[in-house]
Formats: structure tokens, C-alpha cells, sequence
């Protein structure tokens, strides 16, 4: 199984083994496998996450800004960090972050696939890495 | 039970009742009820969506960056907004967002208490709302 799809000319050496930042250069792309969504998983995370009704009934949604049985963002997000872990980058040391910007451009319904698209964009040391406490 | 903690002065007439745009103002603070998180939570949610050892394995975890059992990220701020939903301030139309920052400036352990904290900041209408499709 490849973990992670790279450029072809970095397929070779860096695929089985962990990257390190200096591994990563800029415009490099990493492409995710893909999460089917379905109703039952919606409003399970909802109920327990995101108790709204665009969440976790069909039928209120529909009187909703959403029209219909939309994810929670949260749940995208989540599922978005389980591609990243199981078929993205193999990071060295794992995916933590400190912080982040999202947008949710567009409703995810019911039968969407989500998959991750990434490419580096920039590529520097943090120089205030979370502090464990 | 009291929903959500408003000033003094508007919690006569905002407490029961849905909040639209023209009853927040800037500086207005809510404080939501509290969830404690446990060890069992926080490798459940990580099993399914953050399957990282500094989530799922307390001994594994003191080998890595966090140096113990730490929660994921998108599991607190999955917390975060159950708890604006349930304890947060009654927006009329729902807790619904298109876009956002987020920064965890220190990690989560089991036994933790969160609470959410919010001011309003800035009121306007979103120009470009979230296309429903």
C-alpha cells in the first residue's frame, strides 16, 4: 500500500519512510484517499458534537439555511485529519499543529467523498512550538 | 435553566428568547457550561478520526512531542462547539460558520475541564454567505 501519492520523481525515496521538514520543499502535492460521507455518520457526529438541526434530522433542515442534511464542519474537519493521518504525508513526529484558518466553501451532503489535496507552501521551523504542559 | 450568561442589563430580555444580529453588541460575553474530558473520550474520538499514538496510547505518547496522552485538536474544537450549542448564546438560525481561525495554545489532557468564553468582537452581515447547494 503507498501511504501517499508524491511526485513521481519523489515516489521513490521518500514513500515508505518518514518526511522531515528538510524532506518537503515548496510546491511539493500530496493527494489523500477518499471518505465516503452518509446520513448515518452525519448525524452521529452531530448528536454527539453539533447538535443542530441541519445536522441531525432530514426533515427540520429542509427549514434551514441549509435546505437539507448538511455535515457539521467539524465533522469534515475531523475526517479531514483522519486522511491526513492514515494517507497523507508521512510526517516525522506526526500531524500537530498550533493553529489553522478553515474555510468551509460549499455544504457537504450525504454520498460526498471528501479527499485531501495538499501542497507546501511555504516551509519553515516554528519558532513558538506548543508548549507542553 | 439559564442558556447562556449575558450582562446583567440584557439578560432580562435576551435570555429566553433567540439572539438575531441586532441584539448582540460589541463587548457582549457569553460563558458556556463545562465538559470535562476523560482518557476514554479522548481515544475514542481519536480512534476514529486522529489515530496518532499522543492520542490513543498513553505510554506510547510519552515518546512523542506532547510527552503524554494529549486530545486532538478537532476533538476540542468539536467540544467547543457543542458546548456554544448547548450553553452558548441562542442564535437565532444556529451556530453556523463559513470560515474561521483557531490556534490551541497548549494541549488537552484527561481530567481537563473547557468551557467557551466568546465576545462579541465585530457585528456585520456576511457579504457572501454560505452557497447552499
Amino acid at each position: 500500500m503507498t501511504l501517499v501519492q508524491v511526485s513521481s520523481e519523489a515516489a521513490a525515496s521518500t514513500a515508505p519512510q518518514q518526511l522531515y521538514l528538510d524532506d518537503l520543499h515548496v510546491g511539493q502535492r500530496f493527494t489523500s484517499g477518499a471518505h465516503r460521507l452518509d446520513e448515518s455518520q452525519i448525524k452521529a457526529f452531530a448528536r454527539q458534537f453539533d447538535p443542530q438541526p441541519f445536522h441531525t434530522d432530514e426533515h427540520a433542515a429542509e427549514r434551514t439555511f441549509f435546505k437539507a442534511l448538511a455535515a457539521s464542519g467539524w465533522h469534515t474537519a475531523a475526517i479531514t485529519m483522519r486522511l491526513n493521518v492514515e494517507s497523507g504525508p508521512p510526517l516525522a513526529g506526526g500531524f500537530v499543529g498550533a493553529a489553522g484558518e478553515l474555510s468551509w466553501s460549499a455544504p457537504t451532503r450525504p454520498g460526498d467523498s471528501m479527499l485531501r489535496a495538499k501542497s507546501s507552501k511555504s516551509r519553515r521551523r516554528a519558532r513558538d512550538p506548543i508548549a507542553a504542559r
